[in-house]
């Protein structure tokens, strides 16, 4: 009978190998070191550290590693024996945020200006590259726990994972100010820029859990969907949310004109007529409050919140389906932990 | 008696493993592999494959990976063995690259314009970011003919030097604007920017070969010393050097105002008029002709071109030492062509 830990206990191994990992950034000029630690929440920008709450505030859920763990010990590992793939995980997500904020010029980042902002765009660059290197040595670490073979193979798609991501990026970028965006193109955008690393979490737990390929690849499906219904969710969440929950203003996203998927989904269902004003509309810097609330009743007219709901829950049921399918109705905690993060991902409002 | 190969067959050994390691670019969104082919020489903007002069103009001499395979003959390994390594800096050089011409603002890079001119600075950091998860990859590709041990040092170190390269960059930035930069600050800026990759290069080379650790660690020395040389001397070209033979005018960092090695050299020789004056005018953001041409007198009267040639003439014996040390006069085709590639380097006028 394996080990669970408490998700405390969990989080804490993971703080350990941060702490471990980022140790490679110690050295001649701080600057660096200060913003990969500000970017994970560890310090503020002249490098005091943080107090609990904020740390908690900046570091958010901490799904990706959370995810590695769980499934690790769900298929018989433990949880530590996951930590530096978990922690490279993190690591891999915090460099790609740090790029995607200079990228979308996003002036703020968990309540906290992005670090673009407080030390410039090229410095920010150096911030990301930095991490994405200490993210392979987290990566290493695992060689104490973990077969040669396996941990080649846990390097390999780690960085085909990046590359998923990248290219997922390189199609948003792309996307922007394009009106022939269909729901499809946006959903195997998604699936490289947000689910690509959930995939890779879910089966690179597996994987040092000690299964077989074809389970971990079943167990990789699984990430895949959370991150898909995770990233709709979102999208949703954008739209519909209110601000005290959220800390963004409602309906957002449309002020702020993304293509996310009601939006698509929108485009594609409109009448001519409707068609028309969407292109005309949705295309300025920055839509007014009359736009805004033309959108949303053209999207209530389509009915669009309860078809973009559909996608989330078809992600929903398939990600029980495989948990089913691969853990039966084991009671396990770690498997009952997973069945729970499943749902209380879809119902989100945060 | 190991095989030695032609520098002809190295090079297409190298671009056998380039070829192999970018097809993990393939797929949806042909622009992400586009940048990637785009930065390496191997094709136009538009896609088109590159004329064979145009490619060695953008390839240049690709001086690092070269020097990884030199010294893997040299040990007494193959060239074959290193291809991967090899292949794997220069992809980690072209990264680095690519984001350097965003944070400096490069317009062209080997009379091509810069990849965030052609496709925006967001695309390029996306570009740079992709190249680096391709480099890894290449490096792993190396597991077919290197003990899984060896594999993890190269990994580990690979990223290290990753972090050395960035922390350069961090401080060159920093630097920028700064009168109170020191000649010792620039050295070690330049050790990990420039230096640090050809340290890696013949390091990684030597362990590729088969050598014990402490020879690959003298033998790094090797590389950081020619890393260091090459720099001192790319100042040098930057203010002496005729503009046919470099592409830029004569004086050409002077006008950037670049805090290179001979300005500070001379700032930290003047006297107090003197370097009131360059305080007051190395400041401006591009100087104007009479300033370049006191600054070209000011560097005249303080012999900063000798003073500068002894930084590289000693980094060129110290090289040369280092040889011999390890390879005593041995006349091994390999051997005389890394004592001839350190020779040329110093005199080099291009």
């Amino acid at each position: 009978m394996p080990i669970s830990l408490s998700h405390t206990d969990r989080m804490a191994l993971l703080d350990e190998q941060l702490a471990r990992s980022l140790q490679a950034l110690a050295g001649p000029s701080e600057l660096m070191d200060r913003m990969a630690r500000y970017s994970l929440g560890l310090i503020s920008t002249q490098g005091e550290p943080t107090d609990e709450q904020t740390r908690q505030q900046v570091q958010g859920k901490r799904l990706r590693p959370q995810i590695a763990m769980l499934v690790a010990e769900a298929v018989g590992g433990s949880a530590a024996a996951a930590a530096p793939v978990a922690a490279a995980i993190e690591l891999l997500h915090n460099f790609t945020l740090i790029h995607d904020d200079i990228q979308d010029r996003s002036p703020n980042r968990r309540h906290r200006p992005t670090v673009w902002r407080v030390w410039s765009d090229a410095q920010a660059i150096n911030a990301g590259d930095a991490l994405f290197a200490v993210s392979q040595l987290s990566l290493l670490d695992a060689a104490e726990r973990v077969p040669a073979d396996i941990l080649q193979t846990l390097i390999g798609e780690f960085n085909r994972c990046t590359i998923d991501i990248v290219r997922g990026q390189v199609q948003d970028l792309n996307n922007e100010g394009r009106s022939n965006v269909t729901p499809e193109d946006y959903l195997e955008m998604i699936g490289g820029k947000t689910a690509a690393i959930l995939r890779y979490s879910a089966w690179a737990g597996a994987m040092v859990g000690g299964v077989d390929r074809r389970t971990a690849d079943r167990i990789g499906d699984l990430g895949m969907s959370i991150g898909m219904g995770f990233q709709i969710r979102d999208d949703m969440l954008g739209i519909w949310s209110p601000a005290e929950q959220t800390g963004k203003a409602a309906a957002d996203d449309l002020r702020r004109r993304k293509q996310t998927l009601p939006v698509l989904i929108l485009r594609a269902a409109a009448n001519e007529e409707d068609a028309e004003w969407i292109e005309t509309n949705y295309r300025s810097e920055e839509l007014d409050e009359t736009q805004v609330a033309e959108l949303l009743s053209l999207l209530a007219k389509y009915n669009v919140e309860a078809r973009t709901a559909e996608h989330v829950r078809a992600e929903h049921a398939r990600s029980l389906a495989i948990l089913e399918e691969v853990f039966g109705d084991s009671d396990q905690p770690a498997v009952t932990a997973l069945r729970d993060l499943v749902t209380q991902l879809v119902d989100r409002s945060f």
